[in-house]
């Protein structure tokens, strides 16, 4: 049997992600690509490198009849994504790419996003899109909120850490070294070949980041308590990939045995031998994450490193995960392609 | 039915390509991996990114037992390669990736590599790997010759042209830009990265590129006369991908013409609307490649552009292809995935 | 003796470079800077790598008193330049970098640019900047205008060839490729790092750039006769640097001969030893140009390939070596440094 | 007055950048190029940028005749430039870009390189060269011993800071990313382009790196106690750039006012204001090193960020200004050049 998809969004680099990895997909259609600045398109326009599939045209939201459609994709920016939403059929399956269904708590997404949130109702039956951890509610769930790719990669590193209780909670660090690609298709200076290439920088310092909501929240409620980790994301000049570098203070062979145990049977996160670290290329294109732990030199001291492509496992490759679960499809289908390395 | 597989020289790129395609396919099985200088192995060691898959360890040549293989990949030096195959059972069919047989004629072969053929009679029986333009005798063979990575995309462009006698076979200049991938695993100083990135150069210059045999091998046998190609070669900044502009004279009406005719039933290769170009950019990591035709100001003159990854369509994709073919199997099998963008 | 010297434009990579460059000059202090666009605020924000110099802050066009300034750099955007320019004191001295008077004729410049020259008067008095070849026009001209940066890198590689008549004119291609900066800072999504980088492409094919209308110009006039060069620029990820690939036809020893001889006395032009060909990454951030001459395996035809830096000698060290002969400075103050590498 | 200058290592990335700077010296002359592997050979051969230069040829050590030489520059291997160091003329002046000399304790040095001191007469007598804190001694010196790339950024952000005592010295992390140009010019897989760029990874994990030793030796002696900090270098695609995230507890406020006054007077040091941070791109080429100081949002938690180039500041820049105090020149000549941005 074959599914009949629609993305909203697809002239964006997750929408793109989307389609590159449906076409893969044994038992999924594209039966309608939305893209409101787009409309009117075809997609090898928009995106050359899609030109051998045999999509259809870019169409405004509006125009898209969604009876006959099984599940949605919605690639759209954040704050536009809660006002499509609520105006969808109500039960149309829906997995979200946004920010928008993240957070549990509007206050906590007015705070963090700076504007009151336009479809409570949704947000209430929203299950949180992180798929090693959410799995039997993903499966039973309407409408999924994909996790932000930063949130996902910390996460990925830390989760069974926090919930083993084996490490700090007060004296956790994340520094991310994030690629270009995560901030989307956006028209910015520090974004161009010649102002990104050859330099790299911190952003959104002094635990800014609006990725930081999610970790409060699962964390906190993991944890049973608040826990506010400190998170500083920094720009380099590549185009896929994120690289968590975790500070923890526990025990290195507990945190190594801790999250060996958790991934024991994930068919998409590698724990990495005790003592080694990865690095996003040997990810990049790909649904894995690898983690590895090392002991620092001094005692009690434990670095944790997670690497995930940020338009695969960290958003696209996760909505596809979830979507396959939704529809009650092999979670890894259209998913276990091989990195591209070089 | 699953094919059993095995891949001579996995530890360097165009094996470790071949790898990230056969984990993809539905009837093939990686039985041995033979790579001399890291015999003992694991092939997570060598290449992190295939640590996903369950793959045989590393072992010499000698080591493998070739009596259950159906088919050989040789992802070896050329040289290393010929004596290798000269020693392998005479039954295995073998897609070799090598420079060994791409020349029919063994004076071309030592005039362009510089030493005397060691396996004269295997190169009496090898076939051109160009599949496109091969494809009964590939199906038919023993021993398939992969082509160059440039003489494959130099092809592309020019060969219908050179058939159909659209263009003039004395005006024929091959400006390529190559990506570092192409020169293989080989530790040189101009291809660190801080020496090739942000810089580029041409190399091999006044036409001394040894893929200049297969070029006149091949448009010489078309033509029926001696054809002989300008082709500079430039070294870019990319790891994957040539982007080969071909300046011509004829019609450029009459040669996209007969561009799109010669290519309407080919699953790989697209040849774009009169009067568009491609790049390299929509093709990375995938088997497709795209050709473009655009007329310039002075009448008569014609610039053809073709672009394709050097990994996939310029070896180990090709590679795989024909190995499709010379085991019945569906020739696009394994090969269908979308290109990587960004 | 200081000459006080206004930017004109400073928000651009060219007018950043030209600050640069001035701040390594022993006898110019920069005492006005306009931008409209970001009028007001300090080149610390707009160029952070500007900071520990002591600049004017940015302002109109408008506030700035020329009355005090010995020369001026126009580095603003073709159109909005000649504006400007009509409106500037009669006895001011400029240097333009824009395209606005690099063509003699104001049909050929409305051809090329699509719209009617405004500006008439002043481009009657304009001498085109390329130094080498104008230096006594320009060390007496009022109004300089700075040339191309792919047109400057094909006239190094190829006037002095068509002055001596030792090329055939009806056979001149050149293959450039060219870096990211060319394009300024223009927000477009082909320019963002996540699309540009890992990919190069043809752009402007069938010679239809802008900078033919000054090959026309130049080697006619030189020749005494039509010259239609063909000319192919390509975009390679990276951000400096011009490679013009030339094919010619023509004796390689004549030709290397000539152009030793042209440029034996210029301080930024380098020929190399016949049979070498140059690289970007050897002028990077520097005023040099390298040429090179390699002879084709087909008698009678040469590659002749030239190398510079489109930021440096493609357009501010132009700028600044033109306005050093424009003062009576010594020609080559300012612009002696050294390549950066790697 | 000129001083004849000889340059040991001159085939290397910091003998490279060394001549860069010299060439723009006013006061230097380079006599003699040491490069034992690649002696008899041009320096347009080994670094075709340095072209225009008119450069003795490398010879080996031996060959140099030191009488008439002012100060020596060796930018050998260390263990190597100990033992060249130890053969030369006993009143030469010589700034050491090695790690041979760094450490006082030879104990210390034992246990971070893994081979006793062989030139403990040498090591006695060696000042540690970060210019901004030992101007007095450097001055007076005969041997200065450049400091570790690493070591430098890091003590820019730290040194006023643990001297103040403003900050917890129990607590101090920094998460280094280094450009690959940090690595040298040594052939490994992993440096080569291919594997490199597009891709980023943690090193030396569990504060394994041999710069440790640095931090401890500095940070222990002006904190009178044992100060050991977890340091984890990344390795990122790019050529040129150290940025140095440190998280440090304390009170932001206290740790900006004391960095500023720290600085206030020197010239490449620059204290960005409050809340700002820093990027490699706005330093490279430069001897500038931007330091930034963010609150974090959990009260009393501080992240100080450090960026500077390498090769300059980092090593051959630091090296010259050292020189020219040990000359009794002006301690900025030839170093004020402005970064290269884009």
């Amino acid at each position: 049997m074959t599914y009949n998809i629609a993305i909203l969004g697809a002239s964006g680099y997750t929408g793109a992600e989307l389609i590159r990895l449906i076409a893969g997909h044994s038992s999924m259609t594209i039966k309608a690509l939305g893209g409101n600045s787009k409309a009117g398109q075809q997609m090898s326009e928009v995106f050359p490198h899609l030109r051998h599939l045999d999509l259809p045209a870019l169409v405004t939201i509006d125009d898209i009849d969604f009876s006959g459609i099984d599940l949605c994709f919605c690639a759209l920016p954040h704050k536009t994504s809660q006002e499509v939403i609520a105006a969808l059929p109500k039960t149309l399956k829906i997995v979200d790419l946004s920010a928008d269904f993240r957070l549990r708590d509007p206050a906590e997404y007015e705070k963090w996003y700076g504007n009151p949130h336009a479809a409570l109702e949704q947000q209430k039956e929203a299950v949180y899109g992180l798929t090693e951890f959410y799995r039997k509610e993903i499966a039973a769930a309407r409408l999924v909120a994909g996790t932000g790719c930063n949130a996902a990669t910390g996460q990925f590193a830390l989760r069974p850490l926090v919930a083993a209780g084996v490490i700090d909670l007060d004296e956790i660090i994340l520094d991310l070294k994030c690629a270009v690609s995560g901030a989307g298709r956006a028209l910015k200076e520090n974004l161009l070949h010649a102002e990104l290439s050859e330099g790299y920088h911190a952003y959104a310092l002094g635990s800014t980041h609006r990725h930081l909501g999610e970790f409060d929240q699962e964390f906190s409620a993991i944890a049973g308590r608040t826990v506010q980790v400190q998170f500083t994301p920094h720009l380099v000049p590549a185009n896929r990939g994120i690289l968590a570098t975790c500070y923890v203070k526990g025990s290195a062979d507990e945190i190594h045995a801790t999250l060996q145990k958790a991934y024991s049977d994930e068919p998409f996160i590698e724990v990495l031998p005790m003592g080694e670290a990865p690095s996003t290329r040997h990810i990049r294109g790909s649904n894995f994450c690898h983690i590895g732990v090392v002991a620092d030199r001094v005692e009690g001291r434990v670095i944790v490193v997670a690497a995930l492509d940020n338009l695969t496992k960290g958003s696209s490759g996760q909505a596809l995960q979830n979507a396959n679960l939704m529809l009650g499809l092999e979670e890894t289908e259209g998913l276990m392609m091989a990195p591209l390395f070089p």
